[in-house]
C-alpha cells in the first residue's frame, strides 16, 4: 500500500510539473500601462515579409495594433479578402488601426484610398498627398470623417520634409487632416520632435517611432536608443500633450533580419515608459 | 564638354551615394554611458548555440563582456585552443571577464577549474561549490588571488537559494569570496535583489541580469521588462553601491530561438539606464 501511495504522489508530481511547463504563456505579455497612447507597428517595418511573419512578430513583441500596408492587404482586395485578413490579425491579437502610408497623386488616387480605408473599416489614413490635391482631401475628409494624418519625410522627398512644413500646409484645413510625425525624418530635417509634438500636437493623428544617427539626409535609421533622439523627453511630451493615438515602430535597419532590431526597439521604448514615470 | 561634366558629376553622385550606403557601420554602437559597471551576457544563454552564433548575437545587440561557459570553451581545452577562442571573441569585439557557473563537488573540482580558469586567464570564477567545500575555496582563493562569486539559484536546487544564503556561509571567509547575484533567481526565493544588492554589495562580483513571473519556485523567466523585478530601483541602487563589476543576461526563455527575447532585455535595460539618470 505504502508502495502505491509512492507511486501515486510520484506521477502527481510528474503531471504538475508538466502542467507547471504548459501553464507558462507565451508571449508572456508586457504589463500593463495605463498611458493614453498605445504602442504599434507600421506595416512598412515588414517590407520584405508576409503577413503571417508580421503578425507572429508582433505577437512575440507582445504588439497589438498594426498600421496595414498595401503589401499586406492589397486596395484591391474583396471584402472577403478583407474579412479574412481581419480575421487573421485577431487571431494573434492584433488589430489593424490606420492603413499608410499611401502615396496620391491625383483624384483618382484619393478616391481610391479612401474607398480602400472605407472598406477596410478603418478611420485613419496615412497619406501623402501631392500638396495640390489638400482642397480635395479636404472635401474627402469631411465627406467620410476620417483623420488624414500626412507622413513627413525629411529630406528624402521632395513633399512634407518635416512637421511644420505639415502644418503650415493643413492648419487652414478641416482639423482632421494633419500628421503622422515620424520622429527619425523630422529629426533628420534638422527639427526637433519633442518641440515639434508640442507645437503641432492639436494635429499628430499617428506617430513613427525609430531612432536616427544625425541630425541631416545623411542620419540613418537604427535601433531605437543606438541615436540622437532623446526618447525621456519625447515620453514625457506624449504624455504632456495627452497624445492619444499610435505611435508605431517603423524600423528601417537590416530589413532583411529585423527581428532583433525589432525586438530591442521595442524593450528600448516599453523600458522609457516604466522609468519615466 | 558640358556632357562630360554631366556624367562625371552622375558617377560621382552613384559614388558618393554607394559610399554612404557602405559607411553605415552595423552594428550602430549604443551611446556610450558613464556607469561604473558594464552590461554583459551570461554563456548559459546560448547552451543550445555554439560559439560563433553566441558572439554574433553579441556583435548585434552591442554587447562586449561575456562569461565563459565550458561548453563553448572545455575545460579540457589546450592553450592552443584557448588562444584560438580568445582570438575569436576579439574578432566580434567580445571579452570573457569570468567563467561560470561551474559547479564544483569535490576538491578535484575546485582544483581543476581554478587551473581552467588561470589557463583561460580571468580572474573571476562563478561557482556552485558544495557548502562543505568552502574552506578549500577559501585557500584557494588565496593562492589564486581570485575573485570566487557564488551563484545562487533560487528554490530550484538545494544549496545557496538566494544572496542572504550566500552571505552567511561567506562572511567570515576571504573577502574574495561572495556571489553573483542572480536577480531573477533571488526574488523566486521571496527575496528583493535591490535590498540585497544593498546589503550584501561588498560582495556582489558578479550578476545575473533576467526578469522573472513571480517570486516563488512557480515564477519563472521572461524578456526583462515583463515580469515583476523592479528595474528603475535596481539601476539606482547599482549606482549607489558603485557595482563596478558586469551584469550578464541570463536569458532563460524560448532557449531554441531566443534572439529576439535577447535583443528586447538588451534594450529595455538600456533603456533604463538612460531613463534613470
Amino acid at each position: 500500500m505504502k508502495k502505491l501511495v509512492v507511486i501515486a504522489l510520484a506521477l502527481f508530481t510528474l503531471t504538475v510539473s508538466q502542467a507547471q511547463e504548459q501553464k507558462r504563456p507565451d508571449p508572456q505579455p508586457a504589463p500593463e500601462n495605463s498611458e493614453s497612447f498605445r504602442l504599434g507597428m507600421a506595416g512598412y517595418t515588414f517590407v520584405k515579409f508576409d503577413l503571417e511573419t508580421t503578425l507572429k512578430t508582433l505577437q512575440r513583441c507582445d504588439v497589438h495594433y498594426l498600421c496595414i500596408k498595401d503589401f499586406h492587404l492589397p486596395v484591391a482586395s474583396t471584402d472577403e479578402e478583407i474579412a479574412a485578413f481581419h480575421k487573421k490579425c485577431a487571431d494573434y491579437g492584433v488589430k489593424g488601426y490606420a492603413v499608410g502610408p499611401l502615396y496620391m497623386k491625383s483624384k483618382e488616387d484619393v478616391d481610391k484610398y479612401f474607398d480602400y480605408a472605407k472598406r477596410v473599416g478603418v478611420k485613419l489614413i496615412v497619406g501623402v498627398p501631392d500638396y495640390e490635391l489638400l482642397p480635395y482631401v479636404d472635401q474627402k475628409v469631411k465627406e467620410y470623417d476620417f483623420n488624414y494624418a500626412i507622413h513627413l519625410h525629411g529630406p528624402d522627398i521632395k513633399i512634407y520634409p518635416d512637421a511644420e512644413d505639415v502644418w503650415e500646409h493643413t492648419k487652414d484645413l478641416d482639423p482632421r487632416i494633419g500628421m503622422c510625425l515620424d520622429i527619425g525624418h523630422d529629426t533628420r530635417n534638422g527639427k526637433d520632435p519633442v518641440a515639434d509634438l508640442k507645437k503641432y500636437h492639436t494635429r499628430v493623428f499617428d506617430m513613427h517611432l525609430k531612432d536616427v544617427t544625425g541630425p541631416t539626409k545623411l542620419g540613418y535609421s537604427v535601433e531605437v536608443g543606438r541615436g540622437i533622439i532623446d526618447f525621456p523627453a519625447l515620453v514625457k511630451m506624449m504624455r504632456k500633450v495627452n497624445y492619444t493615438g499610435v505611435i508605431s515602430l517603423e524600423h528601417e535597419r537590416n530589413m532583411d533580419d529585423p527581428f532583433m532590431g525589432i525586438a530591442e526597439s521595442i524593450g528600448y521604448f516599453r523600458a522609457m515608459l516604466v522609468a519615466t514615470k
